[in-house]
């Protein structure tokens, strides 16, 4: 597998494009993506019970297994708790988008709603203004292609700082494949859900049961280890998009190439989960932490977890302070079941590791060497718990005043 | 009932100090609680797995139901992740501040160890420095008396920025009853605990076993209602104190006077748990949130409890943004049982109220009243979610710069 320089688009037969249509200020706020032939398509989606109208949308249209031809996403307004009109809004960008491309492309067959999936993030509450959305469809769609990956990906964002990007390549059946992702992230991301919004293209031909179950197994390694600030969106979307224009014979999990697709596949989601948390509402720090010794998987996952999401080791992060009692106090409130006094707990970055406990003894320790390497941008905390053989890892980043800004005053 | 001007020494035979003795920097660290007659004791602790050595000391007098005379506090460390060492150290605090009250005070029976509670607070993993603690307990019981009792809850404290007292007397059997209390609070608090240190006395004669079951009761409508930042400390503990010195006749569920007695011990709890999040670590407004119309009880308190926990929400009310859309969000992904589109929502204050959803549709809203009310510093949130008959209020504060900036340098 190589990493290759690319977008969104990289994928053969994948076209995209992002404009500003008006519903963020000076911001691109509208993204359409388009596969010129039909796709499989596999989703994973929020578990907040109060679910934006998209998400019940791609939802039906994911589980129709028709093909999936174009995507549509708007950023600066939700479309989420807005009742009946928040559905008709969702199919009818859908609807709008199909016709547009339609016109614009001379497509056959001719979309229909239910070839598009949509996604909206922003503000909850807000009927979308389907005018300024209906014109920046079309404005979008008149630039859609191959080259216009990158503006896709500006336009899905939010308050992210950068985009979140990333392209493979993995020889099968002495083809090459290509493997794609975009995403946005920066709050409300937190452990337990389908997160954010995260779109992968492929020209893989793969079978979509198989396309499905890998993602499931994926999401809970990647997205559901990330935490920016405790919060599950209404929103929270992945989409997997398989085009099959790579022109090999279709993958299952039965496949003697299954692994190489799959460990790509897993790549670009770790990367994307990992640059959702790097890129944190107010990050100045990427923590990773990594537990093992435990009894099971489970239990390895829930400390990880408890250790990211707590905002007093976030706070700690941000003040490059060595407090891991802190680190201690999430496990224990965590409800995973671990021995204390078992536990031995490391700090690591660029300029070197520091080890404060040793099997539930605290170390004494060189206090200016641990600020030295507290002080680094990225942080590894290594957490042994125990003598099992499970073990996980989670990834965050710390809570500063930024965070506390940005969310201040993110509506008004 | 009424609330009366005084300290957790107002209950009859009840004495206290608090001093500084060097385990803190130029501020109060140590204090010590004496009844002159045995009490019966009720406890309540943290449930994260990591307990402090103290509150296992604390659970074994309390279970013991041998009289308790004396209570020692010290903050500045917490006793936490010690060890071996860490248990003979609590220890070794009840035994130094049982021989010193027996020297001092000419106490008949002698004070032994096992009469003698204990609490530590501040750093996790650092032992005590015996030599200080000594002298300090030495120093601090010299100037145990009636009227030192507000230097007691001075002297708890640890980035609290002001004591937590409170004292009431209620008429029963012809004679005056009191019950006081003292807390220390701020980080760390969480629902789902015992919480913080929270001290009462009360000069009532109380049946132990109702006593403990009255604090069972109380502390799931108080301390487990309130949340500043959601870490569970391994230090939480409520202890409560009765030295029947009134002279009332003993007290249990079926007296005719426990209404009164209960409904002041209720408000004494309440009381203190919401000054706690009033003082939450950087806290600028106090935030409640009234569930009402749940299905249950138990779907009342997850809902309230998530939104006082949400740090999207509470950033959102630093900046006095009227963004519903959060608190919708954080009632999904609680995990409970609601029809999000039977949710009526409205936010009041001093400067009136304003509603912003009424049955699951937003309503259009005046921004500039709404901002008006949300610049108040106690904000109430009234969310009726069905029409159920259940309802749970929870308390909480805004998450603020000031919040990064105290955990973020705490202990170095």
């Amino acid at each position: 597998m190589k990493v290759i320089d690319g977008s969104i688009t990289t994928p053969k037969g994948f076209l995209a494009n992002g404009i500003a249509c008006g519903l963020k200020r000076h911001k691109k706020d509208m993204t359409v993506l388009l596969s010129t032939t039909g796709c499989v398509a596999a989703g994973a989606f929020t578990t907040n019970r109060v679910k934006a109208a998209p998400v019940l949308w791609d939802k039906q249209v994911v589980d129709s297994n028709g093909p999936v031809f174009a995507l549509v996403v708007n950023s600066g307004n939700a479309n989420a708790y807005t009742g009946d009109q928040g559905l008709v809004d969702a199919k009818q960008m859908a609807q709008i988008t199909a016709l547009a491309l339609n016109k614009e492309k001379k497509l056959l067959p001719k979309l229909e709603a239910e070839n598009v999936l949509v996604c909206s993030t922003g503000v909850i509450g807000v009927p979308l203004p389907m005018d300024i959305v209906e014109k920046g469809i079309a404005k979008c769609v008149k630039g859609v292609k191959r080259e216009n990956g990158h503006e896709a990906a500006e336009a899905i964002c939010t308050t992210d700082t950068h985009t979140k990007e990333i392209a493979v390549e993995v020889p099968i059946q002495g083809k090459k494949v290509h493997i794609s992702g975009m995403a946005k992230g920066s709050g409300m991301i937190h452990p337990n859900m389908a997160t954010m919004l995260s779109f992968i293209t492929t020209d893989a031909n793969v079978n979509k049961t198989s396309l499905q179950k890998l993602l499931g197994a994926t999401i809970t390694e990647t997205y559901n280890m990330v935490s920016v600030d405790g919060d599950t969106s209404t929103n929270d979307t992945v989409l997997v998009l398989a085009n099959g224009q790579s022109q090999i014979g279709e993958l299952d999990e039965t496949s003697p190439e299954w692994k190489i697709f799959a460990d790509a596949f897993v790549y670009v989601h770790t990367y994307i989960a990992k640059e959702i948390v790097r890129d944190g509402e107010g990050a100045s720090k990427f923590i990773e932490v990594h537990v093992t010794g435990a009894s099971d998987k489970e239990t390895a996952k829930v400390l990880a977890k408890s250790v990211i999401s707590s905002s007093l080791v976030k706070a700690a992060f941000f003040g490059s302070d060595a407090n891991w009692g802190r680190i201690l106090c999430a496990m224990g409130y965590s409800g995973a079941t671990f021995d204390p006094s078992k536990v031995s707990l490391s700090f690591s970055s660029a300029k070197g590791d520091i080890q404060v406990v040793d099997k539930g003894k605290p170390i004494t320790f060189d206090e200016y060497r641990a600020k030295t390497i507290l002080l680094e941008k990225e942080i590894h905390v290594e957490a042994v718990v125990g003598s099992g053989l499970a073990e996980a890892t989670a990834w965050g980043c710390d809570l500063t005043y930024e965070y506390v800004r940005i969310n201040g005053d993110y509506r008004s």
